[in-house]
């Protein structure tokens, strides 16, 4: 079942609800830090697993313990309901071991 | 550079600086329980990157979002500071996202 | 939503299909052996994401590059197609980077 | 112990002996496709595991089943034997399971 584009009070109390993520257009993005290599590709092959299981994927670039993550629904062109329960479950899988960005 | 097998004395003191593992015979065991499969999965991904750079991997069985784990040094047919660098690092990487044993 | 028991001729025939896999009472097994640690992570890595996805998961033994599986499926006391559809899975993301057990 | 700057001809040797790898000033990057999201990432964890071995880590972008790779060494302005080291490694882990770019 596709994500529905989200309107624009949606998206504006989803993101009210998020910490850290900055909109972009029909983006939302924020930038993960660790303390090592190790730390940051444990984080994402928790978020792999969880990604898959919601059939929504993130556009991440990894660079040694940093990973920026941009989320966006192709299948409606826009910002969904996907992207925030991402969003929210890559916070929740980042917990403690996260650094402000 | 392989790992010496490690004194009764060295043992003792290492197994005394670790929190929930276990001793038996030759090895040292510990069940690490998460939330859920993503969180246990990710754990041992972190793990793995960890352990290949040690050049010393664990014996470990997951089912679902416990991972149970056992450390021995074959090399020295018995324990070695490669088993206590590695529970301490696993301990580490485990973090506040584990529940006690 | 549950896998039902398999009746025995299902199990039978789908065993059959399979290679490498054996039966061992309310379960079936198979013994992975790659190359290296990396390649028998990696493959866990991928089986972990398509488990999740199946809502059904291995209890699988790692000793360096040697993977151990069984499977069964505990809400039905019993073999399910969830069984023999992951096992299919494995077999195919193991492709040719996998010794004959 | 950090890897040297190569000379133009060691990269153009190098480069000779890769497949797939394009040359962007000081760095090489190729794109890796697969079948499904589970390979792409259990490739990204195989290579996780080498390169945090080799001290030296990718700078990839993942987007469901592409992974796009580039390598640079930092420490020394260019590239570097260890890129090259990476990149082979790279490509033998990803093996028959990545379809030409």
């Amino acid at each position: 079942m596709p994500y529905a584009r989200a309107t624009e009070p949606e998206i504006e109390s989803a993101l009210a609800a998020l910490s850290g993520w900055e909109r972009v257009d029909d983006r939302i993005r924020k930038t993960f830090r660790f303390a090592s290599f190790a730390e940051a590709f444990g984080f994402m092959s928790s978020v792999a697993i969880v990604a898959e299981k919601l059939d929504h994927h993130p556009e991440w670039r990894n660079v040694w313990a940093t990973v920026e993550v941009e989320l966006t629904t192709h299948d409606c062109g826009g910002l969904s309901r996907g992207d925030f329960l991402l969003a929210t479950r890559m916070d929740a899988l980042a917990g403690q071991r996260v650094s402000p960005a």
